[in-house]
């Protein structure tokens, strides 16, 4: 048995790992130079011959963080309220995650990993109801795996489309002649369809993804791209409470140029099949929606008959107090769709009963997801039950908001538009130089946030942020601002 | 240290696991009852109902499955030459990569999973180095890891449009008017690029990746498309050495037809940037290109100035004898960038020093790859070397084709078309409906393989395929083919 290891003593790597991973969190942060530090210089010289490394901030010694603290390789200890761009649900090395690696189904998928979607494991049902069923969003019992958030976007989009063309068809599957036009691109099998995006949206990075996004010219540039219609994104006034008017009319005018969207691709033949949005548009700039701008599209696709698509890769997994931020909404009816990844650590989509294709082969790849990440996701979804950390989130999250709102009052020219769902917070600086001297000063003052669009600041923490780095964090934000 | 766990005695999963899982191989197939069997059948309805199964052959039982025999559910011991769809390189449960998973680098990757572009891990130069840089094709030093094929081509095809756009700029990064522009979709910063593919071609399943694709309608069908050109991908008369003159005009006719649409594209305004094209085309029906074919495509790219991107994400990895099919091409100069997946355990593309991407965030996603499966290849390297299977793929390739061409003698109207590189081997029936029958026949025989095309068999065996196991897949085939 031990011999099978291939190691003369095979549980020396696990002993060594435990000896010298981190176990608990620094009390505070501490910072003793510049970030990037020499070594993180010296390793991104070393990697940029290799592997592109242009956009590397700094490397990381993953053995050494713990739980809401990331040490860098220069050994700067940094309060972690961005946790790998919003994708590490519990912080760093949780013991319960350490745990599942030595699961017997987390060993067997990752040395023998399955082609899920022709010869899945025997327990992958089981896996599924205990990982992503238990946190299914109301309305949509289906779900089905990928492995990014690009991949899950994609594939949502073709199972819109493919539902799109079977109501035309009422309900039949594709014709002889839909399948032979579509091996030469031509119609009726590739037909001319698209789906309506917004101004400051990011669904991903593929091409078809980045024809739906728009938040930044450097990820589109010189790529081709799908001509599809884009409506404006309400961009509200802060403090809602002080702007109800305002805002209720910017709902107004933004469903109604989508509608006027609808409507003029229809008469250029190019219908509208799917409206693809995010709760916050994050990479834009962390810009909110309202409940009743959602209600309003939600209403909209529901009279057009076109699928809607709530894209929840950066908000869904807890950040906001809920597993979705679509729960806030008080929909009548729930998305066609909604798609994740990130804090869910693989990418995929939930999908009402109606949308569910059931045509072999048409939605389908090579791993279709992966299921050493489900086994690792029993675990979070475990923790964060046992442990009652939405709770915690939607506790902590309006201790910082009212923090950062005590931090306005003396900065209100420094902080504008204070907003946000629980810890998926942000406010945004003048303009983009001093925003991002404010990032350069939070980090040399131990805490790393992130930017956002143009001129946002978005905190992105890990679930087990509570009120001591909450508190942490508020101080620095206060230093940081009296020193820009 | 062992509180850390979370188990009382942190271990006992791994050992329960090195109790329960298989150890060693069948010495031959067992099939005990119809393939998939009554549990596959239960277990594909109660998936159904949350996951879609439609696609699914058979559930496996990976923890019984080892070396290249994979064990079903209902205990049904098959001789797997499929592998995963051609994604395992050394079969099932391999105690080198078993011990790979105790590495502190594995378990530290898989619970704090990095986000590789901004934060890499401190030691991730070196794991490059020790993995994917050791079998780095000839003139390719860079490499960029992403997660899957699909994403792999879309990168690498994104690449190569960056690159031709920052030729047309005389190398200068985009200018404001492009970074304007692109917003709106809008020229200039959205040009009007295309890439040319081939008839039969399979790169993927995303919106953009389909646009290339061109094997099977229902991968493509109610899916918009970009409209690219296709040419032919030559169609040879087997045994090569008895069809020279025809195969030399085929090759001749693919070629001219790739420059005529070179020409024509431009005219049209809508410029070929890069040819994408599959040593073998896999997916499509296992039709092989002649090094001759694809000399004269790098040639036709140079002298036009267009990116040569080579798909090896079904080739790569030591089943054609060689880590990469393209090696046998004797090329003058090498690919411009060539993609991988499956046997590499992740996706991602090497690519010449010219094709480097210098500005940042052009390139970019949130995870990047993913540290655990280098930890992984570097451990199927060391197999791979120690054991010298590259050789040995060489040697069984021969065998296999050997036994095969004995057998296609006495059956020489089933048997057509016998093709190979080494154990990426194939052959056709007659026509869709036999070649049919026939994966049935030899399934139930006790050998998986694959179908591919109309009327293809492939063999996507491990690199751990011997001799023995040759023998007996041989065996099999004769007595289906004599049952067809």
């Amino acid at each position: 048995m031990l011999r099978l290891l291939g190691e003369k003593h095979p549980f020396s790597h696990i002993c060594r790992f435990l000896q010298t991973v981190a176990t608990k969190e620094p009390s505070a942060p501490s910072v003793n130079g510049p970030i990037p530090g020499r070594k993180s210089h010296q390793l991104k010289a070393e990697m940029d011959r290799i592997h592109q490394a242009a956009s590397v901030r700094f490397f990381v010694n993953y053995e050494k963080s713990y739980g809401n603290y990331v040490v860098d390789v220069d050994d700067n200890k940094l309060l972690d309220a961005f946790m790998q761009i919003s994708s590490i649900p519990l912080g760093y090395n949780h013991p319960d995650l350490i745990s599942a690696v030595s699961d017997p189904r987390f060993i067997t998928s990752a040395v023998s990993r399955p082609a899920l979607g022709s010869f899945p494991r025997h327990d992958y049902p089981t896996i599924l109801r205990n990982s992503l069923s238990k946190i299914a969003p109301k309305g949509m019992d289906g779900v089905q795996t990928m492995l990014c958030g690009s991949s899950a976007n994609e594939n949502a989009i073709k199972t819109a489309f493919m539902w799109y063309q079977s109501q035309k068809r009422g309900g039949k599957p594709p014709s002889q002649e839909d399948l032979d036009s579509c091996m030469r691109d031509q119609l009726p099998g590739t037909p001319n369809l698209s789906v309506l995006s917004f101004d400051g949206s990011f669904h991903g990075r593929t091409m078809g993804m980045l024809s739906v996004t728009h938040s930044k010219a450097i990820h589109k540039v010189d790529i081709p791209s799908f001509h599809w219609p884009v409506a404006r994104f309400p961009r509200y006034k802060y403090p809602l409470k002080n702007n109800v008017d305002y805002n209720q009319k910017e709902d107004r005018n933004c469903l109604e140029e989508v509608e006027e969207k609808i409507v003029h691709s229809r008469k250029k033949n190019n219908e509208i099949a799917a409206i693809l949005v995010e709760p916050i548009q994050s990479e834009g700039g962390d810009f909110h929606g309202s409940p009743a701008f959602f209600q309003g599209l939600r209403d909209i696709t529901k009279r057009n008959g076109i699928v809607f698509i709530v894209d929840e890769v950066q908000t869904g997994g807890g950040g906001t107090g809920h597993y979705w931020a679509h729960e806030t909404w008080n929909l009548q009816s729930p998305p066609d769709i909604m798609t994740f990844s990130k804090k869910l650590l693989l990418g995929g989509y939930f999908y009402a009963n109606h949308m569910k294709i059931n045509e072999p082969y048409r939605i389908y790849n090579t791993w279709m997801g992966e299921p050493t990440k489900l086994v690792l996701l029993e675990r979070v979804i475990r923790v964060i039950e046992r442990d009652n950390l939405l709770q915690q989130v939607r506790e902590v999250g309006t201790e910082l908001r009212n923090g950062l709102e005590k931090i306005q009052k003396d900065h209100a020219t420094q902080m504008l538009n204070l907003r946000g769902l629980s810890l998926i917070c942000a406010f945004d600086l003048p303009n983009t130089k001093a925003r991002d001297k404010f990032l350069e000063i939070t980090l040399k003052n131990g805490l790393l946030i992130g930017g956002c669009g143009e001129t946002a600041v978005r905190f992105r923490p890990a679930l087990i942020f509570s009120h001591k780095h909450c508190e942490i964090a508020l101080d620095i934000i206060n230093k940081s601002i009296k020193d820009l």
